[in-house]
Formats: structure tokens, sequence, C-alpha cells
């Protein structure tokens, strides 16, 4: 009869011991790099005001450049720009993002960001808060995500972008690709 | 005698069970958003600065509006603003929130904020960093909590603001629910 | 032979038990706001552009001071500056600082900075993202860092601030002691 008892005792201890690591590993968080637990790719659309496309821009220029060397250092740029799941302007935006960049650089091109994407569909109702320097030097650069709310409640991740295509002065389009690495 | 020696080593290992429980729990993050582990409610007393007011405005135009649109689209403004406990101006301020806001829209009112609450007073010492969308067409909006040093050490979490009351166009005020969800 | 095999049940137990708590302790964060798990000093040289600087400036005014009090309240900076190991604004840069700083204070000289931290040697690459006041009154003041992306990976923590040294108008360096309490 004891030893009974004692098999029963030890498969418990199993059994709450196996939960116990069950439990542990659903509360460690998931940072592997390859790994994010949400991920989209998102395109995002930016018509700068030049005083005439009122009714298709969507940002402008609310600082003008220094005369800190020939790259546009200090020139800041408010925007509401639409998100697109596809590459085409024209198809309904999945998304708004509100923010702000300015040029920073004397010797070359290179930019930083800030901003807040804005999900109000059926399928996602929430912000994502984004910062970080966009060097337009390489193809690929990443931002932080910082904080997130509604269905991205706390979030945290990186959105890697790349300059899908950059048309004259008044029009270029970022692939944004968004991976979250904290999802509650 | 075989018998009680089993027992006490299994007591022993029941207890060490569930100190690992308590240690796991302890350690494991409190991500319910309906329970934040610190909340508190302050009030957020904008007054612009209008070329007359200068003994009380505590914010100003940092750059003008651009003509995109007709809601203020690009005008930013650089704040110090006293954080009450109630609603009264006038009250003792049991904060600072320091930093920028702008709008952001050509159709409709809508800004965009970064900032920090800076507390320094017998109850608390440190600040919180701020930033997100100010969807002005919503009852209340959420920005995410990025970071805190001091008393709040690494914190996030979310704050749910409201227009409280805005009075002309030179002094509103912002009901701030701030809810951490890390503290430590 | 009933209590070897006991026995050795009990010894698995016991290694389970302790292997558990290895575990998570290794995913417990580290959150002793003495023991960062990476820290490094660095030395920020900002050289603002006075119209004739040209060739050593790294940082130029984008938006005038307003004229609410007399410390330069709405004067906004965007730079580019070198980071250094140490003192010397001439040694070779171990990082750029990218983003922007204002002041906010209508009493006193007090600002705000969100800034990019790059990393491109050998040693480190990557990035890393803070923003927070930086209240001049006193000796040292804490940033938030916000998060990283590359060997900075997610990271959090705590950036303190000082300034060594402010020359004239238009050189100031300061010391910047960057400790990650989250890293991956």
């Amino acid at each position: 009869m004891g030893r009974i008892v004692y098999k029963y005792v030890i498969f418990i201890f199993f059994s709450l011991l196996i939960l116990n690591s069950f439990f542990i590993i659903a509360h460690s968080k998931n940072l592997d790099e390859k790994k994010p637990c949400k991920r989209f790719v998102l395109y995002y659309h930016d018509i700068l005001f030049n005083g005439t496309n009122g009714a298709n821009a969507t940002s402008a220029t609310v600082a003008n450049r220094t005369k800190l060397g020939n790259f546009n250092h200090g020139m800041l740029v408010v925007f509401d720009d639409p998100m697109t799941t596809d590459h085409h302007l024209l198809s309904p935006p999945v998304a708004r993002a509100q923010g702000f960049y300015f040029y920073d650089m004397k010797t070359t091109y290179n930019a930083w960001f800030s901003y807040t994407l804005i999900f109000n569909s059926t399928e996602h109702k929430g912000t994502i808060n984004i910062m970080g320097a966009d060097l337009m030097g390489e193809e690929t650069r990443d931002l932080s995500i910082v904080g997130g709310t509604g269905d991205f409640f706390m979030a945290r991740g990186i959105v890697a972008i790349r300059t899908d295509i950059a048309q004259g002065d008044y029009y270029f389009r970022l692939e944004m690709d968004i991976k979250l690495y904290e999802c509650y």
C-alpha cells in the first residue's frame, strides 16, 4: 500500500514540475530576432505639400532647411500619411502614420523619424509608437517600436524600413516591415 | 523510520516547488490591461503664449502652422506645463510636463505629443517619458509610457488622455490617467 | 531495491527542480539599478552652426527661440554629433548621436532631448534610441533608453548625462553614462 501512495505522490510531483516548466516557458519572452510574435509589411506613402498639391499632399514642411551643408539639414516635415498593404498609393489605407521626420546631416541625406501607426479597422484597433534614425545610405534600416496601445497593448519591436521609390522631391514610398517581439 | 524520512523529503520537495512558483509569479509581468501596478490621475494645463500673457503662459508656438488645410497642420508648441491633482489651474503642481506637441492633419484637429513628466516632491522623485498620437476626435486616446527614471525606474505603461476643457485658443486642460504596467 | 529506486527518483526530482530554478533566474530580468547588464561612458560634442563655422559645426538651429522668457524657450536644434570615448573633440568618434533638442522653460535654461546613438564599427553595429528631459539645473539627469537595434536589439535602460563643459554659445560637451538593464 505504502508504495502505491509513494507512486501517486511521485506522479503528482512530476506533474507539478512539468506544469511549472510550461508556466515559465509561457511567461519568458521570445526574443529571437528571427521569431517575432507578430509581423506584417505595410507601405508608407509621403506626398509633400509644394504649395499647389493640397488635394493630394499629406505632409508639409514645418521648418525649412538650415544652411549647414547641402542635404536639407534641419528640414522638418509633419505628416499624416496613408499606410497600404501593397505598393499602390491609391489602395485603401489600412492605417495612418502620424508624426514627423527631419534631415540631420550636412554631408549626405539622412533622416530621423518619430511617429505613430494608427489602426482603426475591423481587423485592428490601436496604435504603435516608433522612433529611430533613418540611415538613408543603407538598404534597410531599423527603427524601434517603443510602445503600443489597443490591440498592440504594450508592444515592443523593430520596424525595418526600405526606400521603395523616391519620385522627384514630393513623393516617396517606404516599405515598413513591422516585427513585434513583445505581444500581450 | 524510512517512511518518516521519505515524508520529510516529500515535504521539502513540496516546499521548494511552491517557493519556485511564488518566485515565478513574482517575476512574471502583470500585463492585464485592467490591473496596472501603479495608477494616478493628473491634470495638464496648457496656457499658450499669445504675445501678451507672458506672466501666465507656459508654452509657446515654435513653428507656425503650414498652409496644408485649415486645422493648424504643422503648428508646433513647446511646453513646460504644470500638472495638478485636481481641475484647478492654480492648485500647487505635483509635477511638470515638458515636451512638445504639433497638429498633424489637414482635414480635422489632430495632434501628436512627446513629453516627460517630472516629479520632484517628497512623494515622488523621477521622470516618466511619454509619446503618441492625440486622436482628438475620440473621447479618450492612449499614449505610450516608454520609459522612466528615479522612482519610475524603467517603467512602461499607458496614459489615457481626455480633453477636460478647451477655453478659446490659449488654454486647454487634459485629464491624464497614468497607468504603469511595468514597475520595478 | 525499492529504496534505491526511490533514492534515484528523489535525486532526479532535485535535479529537475534545480534546473528549473536556474532557468527561471536566467530568464528573469536583472533590474537592480546598480547592476546594468551593459555599461559604457561616451562623450557627446555639440558644435552649433553660427553662420561661419560650417566646417566644424555638426548641429544647427531649426527653429528660433520664442519670446517667452529669456532662456531660449523654443529654440530647436537638430544635430549629428560625434561621440568619443574621451574628452577630446578630435578623438576618433565611436558613434554618432543624431536627433534634436530644444529649450523649454521661461525661467531658466532647461532642455529636452530625443536622439539615436549610431554605432558602426568593428566593435558595435546597431542603434540605441533615447528620449527624456535634460534638467540642466541638476548635476546629473537621467534620460530613458527606449529601444535598440542590431547589437543593441530590444535594449532598454538609462542614460545619465552630465555637462562636462559649456564653452560660449557654440560648443558644449556632455558625459553620457549609458546603462542597459535589458540586454538580449
